[in-house]
């Protein structure tokens, strides 16, 4: 079941798979990496990276981003106009954890809906307004967050996501997928990638979470779209040289990295049994405790070895990943059970 | 309890209270208006409506716009910086009607929430998140809107404008008040303009809506934020040079127009009364009839010389004001009763 | 030549010719217009001021808009995107005198040519970059300003400006006018409004200003790009109900005020020979006095009953308009011949 | 005078300093870096980086991000707030190669002089505007390129940039210097990095250039100004996680690639010898060749294995660089010189 990527590591560091280290074999594979010069579409491990993501998520062209939130913002960019506005939940990582940048950056308004996570593609079209008309702000575009990070990392419902897209197909409404953790859903749920991504419009996912590479994430649409998009993550700032050893990193993690998540789904559910959740309403890596004394008890467990993070004053989340092994878990469970009495 | 300003006029118009022509008396006192260049800061008519309106609301200073939407636009601007957020319900006219400026012009985050339009502090200040995060999209203010226009001309509760203005003061959160309907609400309620207008940082009212002026709306602020605003309005366009002639309007309104929303109110209940709706519903001078065939209702209530709005394909708005006397109200109310067939 | 349409004042104002206030015809025209929703499209005014101004300068559409800079502004986003850019001049009033609303309110660059006011095609287009580049910035549109207001009402060359869009035709890039003045270039040069107007993709002109009216300007272009551009007006907030008694005074403007700009025209010439300016640079109604120490000038006149303006630290500008007669010029020529010696 | 760090390769690439590929000694160093969650702070190697960057600089902090136009737009921002301008030459890179994201992203207005890249303080300071007026365009910054890549490479004067920067102060202007090259600049002029960082508020520098780094520059300022930054990298998407591998390369370039830029200025001035260029205009690693047909030797050479770029139509650049050694500046020198016959 995995041995630790940093063995003599004396924290447990749960809070984010963000946090992964790249193991030998991914760093030899950067340091050997072929590259070129990817702002003049030189680089043959970045042409290989995007194109293997495009292939696996039924798209027809990808582009290679520094972060999860260049590949989100200038995924719903390509699909809404500024001026125009995209749905989704209040608790989206979207709206939530990327500063305001669809405003900001992009003059897209977004309108939320609070749900708690789980997509109900009824309750969000009831939402959605017209595009043609001469004062309401027009719904371009509705994202949506697989696996819902804020939510507890829950697996959307494949019903509500065909659900979903169909609305979108017969109003002429886009759909982007904020896919940062797509590839733990697809493990837990079986779902292959590719049935996730054909029902979107744009999807973003992240090498850099629980597939353990250090840096970048990639962004998926139309060829058409992805050139334009291209021009967006220069625009941004996000157009870097020999990329190539970043996308080598998240070669191997394609290689190496996603079987192996199953692992911490499967951690983050003997988390949640010792320190009392309810294991059902854990469906990934992700395990939040609820309506805890959170600031306290995240330093406690700090002053104790364990690395755990807030998700408001009286949520705590914790994450497993490939550099948390069984036995980190388990000592991480002690601690933060011990502390919530539970 | 007043006659028509426009007797002749076949139709009877309740689309919205902007439709209002102005009455001789008020072309009259837009035809004397003393005038200067506003530009400049020089004139007079201008600078009595906007100190008359401060005085009114209870503020410093305050800025003579040509629409409502430049009002609420400028007036969020300027207690929320680009990549902020303003909470607010997901029906505001403010993320429903002005077509995604505070994005598209501001780069101003929205993030709403759907309440049906009346007020609940609690239910949208546990929205609200920390200004100083490295990482969160910061809530720098929430907007309400008093009365609410989709809500069906509700009047906000004194007790939770209160509660919320009581939050924001703990949280350095700032409160914008889409005051466009703000005088029907306190003639409604009988609670001062200048009550209403102390529990916000920023307001904005309308001239004409039921006020029955041709043009302009005014916001309200303290002295420091309205100067930064008149050189928003100047970026945004809306500087304008004799404006005089369009304020002498407003203060015209300001005497003669007050207390007659009494009469949009009555008018309002009658005409649910007669059409089914119930009248505790009906606040002030804007009925909303749900659970309709909207689209065919209004067109043959066209047909038949009553024009009425859609809210959506459901729901049909019908707003009293200035130019429609009583017997146009009951025409309109035979009309649209027969077509829904209550 | 011209009676002042306020004799009583004391003031001699050449500060600009947007200080003019409504004559006594043209408030009665204001006060008999008939009005009506023109957010809806229902003002009859308007509708004829923007069929009127759309013919006048030989283009399909137009657009009532409350400002000069909202005209230029709405008609620059018309044919730049967010992220290409606007060759201008540097003393152009869509970079100097509009508060950088390009680029704050609507994402477009502007790159400027120092050039001294006057159009020289090859000098400008020579800074043209191609639209299909992948990290160039592409130049979308040029914008010449005609009359040049800081370069001291020059009336851009007609072979200059044919020039100009025939290259941009070649070249795929737009050619927005901004004609705030180009009534008085007309005039002055005996040009026809649409001879000028067909040698730009959209054009926009000033009624407040040597027209005389309280407030607006007209935006025309295609009639596609105009209803583009409707959308832009309610988003900036330039969306404005029963504004007929503003358009009627624009109306009665292109009735009465067009060919008296003649006498302006005369009235600077006369000024510029008696202080001591080449009159040979002074084209239309503008009067620039340099190299002399414009702050100390520009008060002790003012001490003198005569109001001029400072176009920087060592230039004195001087515009006659509808409100200052021949006495007044006199009058002024004699105060600031007297201040500058010459 | 250095070998080649990839012998084998049959190109020799002059397009730009930013193809090199790192060396096996720099792999090594990526490989073995010490890294952690940058967007936490916690990667020693960035943090490493950005100490040594700000110190080499002058200045009180740094900021790792993943493109030298990344660094350039978040240092204009930090100095000049939306509406506001940044001057500088109309050739600058921040105005024609990063896609108009002073406007489309922050909001600045960019201000352009035709300058050549040669700076001129008296001549750009002439078109700077005041800050308080109430409809000028406020000048907040002006940026400065050093070298100045489509000048040639030019190194500022020393003189100059004091002059501006004195200038400067008094006058509450902030300076921004693009120095991706500024490393280059100090190599050839003897001035010491921090001596050109004094001068100015905000830099950028590029590792990626003729350091060889394959991605990242860094940005320098206050540590005020740096932790807005960082907050606007964040928003932008150039927030990196494990960013050490690539700050790794960064640091090892400063250690063993700063000297060898000798290397290149001098293959540069051998390059203009052969080809007929005054080597008198060569100060750093790049040639300009003028008057040519660009489009036509740019590809006949390619068929000759020597890539060059195309400043525009007429003019070509040849940019020397740590992956091309002297018998590949001798290869590119014959096949160039022999195709434009000088």
């Amino acid at each position: 079941m995995g041995s630790p990527a940093h063995p003599a590591d004396p924290l447990v560091d749960l809070r984010s798979d963000t946090v992964t280290r790249p193991t030998p074999g991914m760093r030899r594979a950067m340091a050997e990496a072929e590259v070129g010069d990817d702002v003049y579409g030189e680089d043959p491990a970045v042409r290989a990276l995007e194109e293997r993501v495009a292939d696996l998520l039924g798209h027809e062209a990808a582009l290679f981003v520094p972060s999860g939130t260049m590949g989100n913002q200038i995924g719903m960019r390509l699909v809404c106009e500024p001026g125009q506005e995209v749905l989704c939940d209040a608790d989206a990582h979207v709206v939530t954890y990327e500063m305001g940048a669809a405003a900001a950056v992009f003059g897209i308004s977004t309108r939320t809906v609070v749900t708690g996570g789980r997509l109900d593609a009824d309750q969000l079209v009831a939402q959605a307004r017209g595009r043609d008309d001469w004062h309401l702000t027009a719904t371009a575009a509705i994202a949506v967050e697989n696996t819902h990070n804020r939510g507890g990392g829950l697996v959307q419902p494949l019903g509500q996501l065909e659900r979903l897209f169909a609305w979108s197909r017969e109003h002429g409404v886009a759909v982007h997928l904020d896919g940062a953790r797509l590839v733990n859903a697809s493990v837990a749920s079986g779902v292959p990638l590719a049935t996730y991504g054909r029902l979107a419009d744009t999807v973003s996912v992240c090498l850099s979470k629980g597939l353990g590479a250090p840096v970048g994430s990639v962004l998926v649409a139309s060829a058409e779209r992805i050139a334009a998009g291209r021009l967006w993550r220069k625009r941004l700032g996000g157009g870097m040289r020999q990329a190539g050893v970043l996308a080598a990193a998240g070669l191997y993690a394609l290689d190496h990295h996603v079987e192996r998540l199953a692992d911490d789904h499967e951690h983050a559910r003997l988390l949640a049994e010792r320190i009392g959740v309810d294991p059902a309403r854990v469906e990934t890596n992700i395990v939040v405790v609820e309506d805890v004394a959170a600031p306290m008890i995240a330093e406690a467990a700090k002053a104790r070895g364990v690395l755990v993070s807030q998700v408001d004053a009286r949520r705590l989340r914790l994450v497993t990943h490939l550099d948390v092994d069984r036995a980190g878990v388990e000592r991480a469970a002690d601690v933060v059970a011990g502390l919530i009495g539970r």
